[in-house]
């Protein structure tokens, strides 16, 4: 009877005596018969009993999770199975490198161009403020009716 | 002896006669004994038997492949087999996703620089360009001892 009242799900399934020391109803209540009825249409309550006795009691819950997980999947693609999902989210792994990778390039390309753009400014600064000077040779000329600066005129009779 | 001329892997492993229409021969040749071996102890033959009878014959062989590959991860790592495999596909996709969403917030913040950059571009022009007229109009302010420029004098006479 295992922990319960009732032959565990298994034990049910199976027509046998639910023995107290039963390796399937720690994990098969009898409430939930579906849950066994899968791993051993899947497995074989064969299998699944030798899988479960060569692993520690800790380890088993979790192995009986798994196995349930894979059992319902080859009930619902009995061609594919838990593969399917494999095959499916290696795909999206892969697609989802793809887009990253595209992306950290175009982030690659933006800083490059901020960085050259942080480069040339001291530069750009520099040009301007030559221009604003070009500006200011070209304003003095004015005051020279042959537009040939004063300046250069003094310096020539100073030399 | 299915299409070879020994028996199947399977009928050699279940000691058995292997007939003509064998339902494993195909997918089980004499010279891959472990291909079999392991589909029998995680799936047990007449699981796998059942399994191919209820498909098609052209799913038959991607049927098997799943069936071999589950049951290696379930040999590999028998607490959670392939179960394992797709838990840690899921984490990378989860892990993939951030990333990518985490770039993808990287390039709009880029993108909003360089528009804000595109759009404050013809101001800061604008801005230069009156700056040279400063430099032009400080210039031209030159010419006048008292520093107010002798064109608004011009003006001021003809007025």
């Amino acid at each position: 009877m295992g922990a319960g009242s009732s032959p565990c799900a298994s034990c049910k399934l199976l027509r046998r005596r639910c023995a107290k020391d039963c390796i399937f109803a720690p994990y098969f209540p009898p409430d939930d018969p579906y849950k066994f009825a899968i791993v051993h249409k899947i497995f074989g309550a064969s299998n699944v009993s030798k899988m479960l006795q060569e692993l520690p009691l800790d380890q088993r819950p979790d192995a009986v999770n798994s196995m349930v997980y894979e059992a319902s999947a080859r009930m619902r693609d009995p061609v594919y199975g838990c593969v399917g999902a494999i095959t499916f989210l290696q795909n999206q792994v892969s697609r989802l490198e793809m887009q990253l990778a595209a992306a950290q390039a175009e982030i690659l390309s933006f800083q490059m161009q901020q960085q050259a753009a942080s480069a040339s400014f001291p530069m750009t600064q520099m040009n301007q403020y030559d221009q604003n000077l070009v500006f200011l040779s070209n304003a003095d000329s004015f005051n020279s009716v042959d537009g040939s600066p004063e300046v250069e005129d003094y310096c020539s009779l100073w030399s």
